[in-house]
């Protein structure tokens, strides 16, 4: 990659490299415009991760990434509690806040079910789903899943699971485009998909 | 961006904004991957930055960016003296030395003479490039700049600057596309364009 230029280069440039979006290519550009502006990119970026990775924590409640725990939407106050917006990942969750048209709860799945790669329930964060369920003051269940195969198992069997509660099991509307993930939506159309949800 | 995940997250999503070929929203999903796998990505690479920092130093008689000075290619006593290869940034260095069909010496001028943007010779390492082939062993200066207008203009001026020293400078051959970036080409092309040299 850069043989000239030392194994801490090499390393970075390694490890640049495994960031969704950057090929070995762009990868050692990245590497170039980190080491050309040392004290605005490069010591800001190493300090930010060793922060991150210091204070961020997953939300006991709905499971987010973030540095309060519980999490700064699970202890706003003015946010409604009998709306719980389930979503695969943290990417999800923070699409759906930049749509800004939604103002429950959320639950981080961690994961959709798979039986190619072999990822079961218990693997995701269905039981404190149930729970939370269960316990709390939810009226309607919103299923904010993808719209592929293993997202639409994964809300049929959340739907299952959940009947008994007697909890109103939603999904977003056919806003959403089939293969779609919802970190890649625009804001518009996950408003849309969130106003025209209906039973699942 | 985020506004839902904390200031250290944001500020984070940030700065991996910044970086050459990662908008937006590939900065969330770096950011996202970065924090789902802590140990394995977001240690390391705050770790790599911060040796990066530390260690990584401007070679002081070439200019490559390198964790010792002189730097790897300068202290390595199995190149050819005769040759100095000219190149714009460090990013060129590596594309060269990637097309492994040169083994003589680098020079990084820091930049390309742009009447555009105001920089002139004062801001490139041109008198370190004179008083080298004037004080060195240099026989032949190649000039391995981007087939951009900038990049043509600087090497008629290195060579009208080189020319008191009855040194040879050459330029790389029509291999180059015009108005492509060095970093971005193929190794075979790169090693074409070397082994068809011409006088400047």
């Amino acid at each position: 990659m850069a043989a000239s230029a030392g194994p801490e280069i090499e390393r970075l440039i390694a490890l640049l490299g495994k960031l969704p979006g950057l090929g070995p290519r762009s990868a050692r550009r990245a590497a170039l415009a980190l080491l050309k502006r040392r004290d605005q990119l490069l010591q800001p970026l190493a300090q930010a991760l060793s922060e991150a990775a210091a204070k961020v924590r997953a939300c006991q409640v709905c499971g987010a990434l973030d540095t309060s725990d519980p999490c700064q939407v699970c202890s706003d106050p003015g946010r409604d509690n009998a709306l719980i917006c389930v979503v695969e990942e943290v990417g999800g969750l923070w699409a759906m806040e930049r749509g800004g048209a939604f103002r429950g709860r959320y639950h981080v799945l961690g994961g959709l079910l798979s039986a190619l790669d072999g990822v079961g329930p218990d693997a995701l964060r269905v039981t404190e789903l149930v729970r939370r369920v269960g316990e709390g003051q939810a009226r309607e269940v919103i299923l904010a899943l993808p719209a592929t195969v293993d997202g639409q198992t994964t809300a049929h069997y959340l739907a299952e699971r959940l009947e008994p509660s007697g909890v109103q099991v939603t999904m977003l509307a056919r806003g959403v485009p089939v293969g779609g993930e919802l970190d890649w939506l625009d804001d518009g159309t996950i408003a849309q998909a969130l106003r025209a949800r209906r039973p699942a």
